[in-house]
């Protein structure tokens, strides 16, 4: 099977078509026509096996996932997705790996109403780029830097399910058989907090997506608006299996584990009560203040200052 | 140095600020605002260490390549390049490298008013993914769908020169080292053709920049159209140093050697005139005629049909 056949046969027939997409999949480059008087909102992500996932990985987790991650930057910003792209390099072709890998991204795309428009295949190391298109009106847009002293800092779903997994998987710790089952699915399947993002339009003021651990994440947030703040350990929503191994593992996997996807957002008082209305099936937490003297203090169960031992991922950290 | 102080050193300081950038690198997403009245135009391409570039190449070139190849694509739509991404997979953070990377990419990004508005970084193995985005009207758009019989067949510049750079720089032949220094140009640092497809709105029909080498290029566009070609050698523009070698080499290397990034596109008789008027730097030759009976017949120099011994290259051909 060459290249262009395998194009055809695993990407081009996906499951959705927008009406927005004049040329899609097979020209020199897709032909897209963004509605008027919204911003283009554009994010890409990779994942590279041996560093962002186990070569062994399930392929319908990793399609899922590697889509995931780039939707959950566009509802970082209030975003509602439209398009991606795939940048794919395969050390071969293996069509049941192939059939697999995109039934987790397709199943997902179909969820969004996100249409694959284009990309790349090629030979090579394991790894899968993709970049994310979607709109939001320009005055609506959640930015990392519209953080303001004052503002109460909320998160989505539960933090440290993930991180928790990942441990188990990379055998740091050992989990029962039933805890990891639990937690699995935030490392393997996180759910893009899509709606939550257009929800939080005109409510929040700044907002991130929470990859590499809440404090780095949170720090992006304070750095940029150039504001500290100060959050409450036992604010933290945590999942019951999470918290049954917080004594094993520390509050270093909840707070610097990352891989959560969930959003962490800023809401003034006088927003409080709109944000209190929204519905999130995931349900939402405040675990804290911003502030205007920078830095990020983080208060223990007792009201006593706690100083994390890691703060976040980093890709190339020195050994 | 850590995975953000690396994006801020290199990436941030790039040396084009357009208006339509409303948020740049540094959020979750970019915030873009494209032209009312005209098609958003976006293309990816990979490039991958050992597959398509020797992992000890110059770092300048190959800045310059990865994004040349992108803009290149936007050219064989017509379109006008805006801004791009860049997802950079590396062994390790070296800054020597990474300054040469970044001034063979950010000379040609200022050349074309390109900005660089995102992407990712990881520790990997070495590889280039860069996503270019540019406008087209949507009626001036070049398609490699558009060719009709009647069409005559053109290709910018010549062809030929970067498959002989790669065949030398392979030790599958050897140039005398003036005449590999006379062609390397071509291989390393090809100049995207994006004046002359953006001149060619309104005068061509079909279009497609040459990559993949002009025989599979063109099939894409014959296969797409559900027409045929006939083109002939004795057309086609060649180098002098390309043509010296051509007893050496055949003619595959310029039909089917590709990396050529020049523009192959089809133009109805009654453009012609206005064509013609165009003054393009690199020159355009006119090298045959499409066809109503589908398949491309290649014709050499005596009249008779030529059956080329390679069609184009294919990433992932069996073994």
């Amino acid at each position: 099977m060459n290249e262009f056949e395998l194009i055809r046969t695993f990407f081009a027939r996906q499951p959705v078509s927008r009406a927005d997409v004049k040329t899609g999949i097979g020209d020199d480059a897709a032909l897209l026509r963004p509605p008027h008087n919204q911003c283009l909102t554009v994010t890409s992500d990779l994942l590279v096996a041996g560093v962002h996932f186990f070569p062994d990985v399930d392929p319908v987790s990793l399609g899922h996932k590697a889509l995931a991650v780039n939707l959950s930057d566009l509802a970082a910003m209030g975003a509602e997705p439209a398009w991606f792209l795939l940048n794919l390099t395969l050390p071969n072709v293996d069509a049941a790996w192939l059939e697999k890998f995109c039934q987790g991204m397709f199943d997902l795309a179909r969820e969004y109403n996100v249409q694959l428009v284009g990309g790349d295949t090629s030979r090579g190391p394991l790894a899968i780029g993709i970049e994310a298109h979607g709109f939001v009106p320009e005055a609506m847009a959640l930015r990392r830097a519209a953080a303001k002293a004052g503002d109460r800092i909320y998160v989505t779903g539960t933090l440290g399910d993930a991180a928790l997994a990942l441990r188990h998987r990379r055998e740091e710790i050992r989990l029962p058989e039933r805890d990891f089952a639990a937690v699995a699915g935030q490392l393997d399947r996180p759910t893009p907090r899509v709606r939550e993002g257009m929800a939080l339009r005109g409510i929040a003021h700044g907002a991130i997506d929470i990859s590499d651990g809440l404090l780095a994440d949170l720090g992006h947030i304070l750095e940029m608006s150039g504001v500290g703040a100060r959050i409450f350990l036992d604010r933290i929503p945590v999942s019951d299996v999470t918290r049954r191994h917080l004594a094993e593992t520390g509050w270093e996997t909840v707070l610097a584990g990352g891989d959560d996807y969930e959003l962490c957002f800023t809401v003034p008082d006088n927003n409080v009560a709109a944000l209190e209305k929204l519905k999130f099936a995931c349900g939402f937490h405040r675990i804290g203040e911003i502030e205007a003297v920078p830095g990020l203090r983080v208060m223990d169960e007792s009201g006593k200052p706690y100083y994390p031992k890691a703060t976040g991922h980093n890709h190339f950290a020195e050994k």
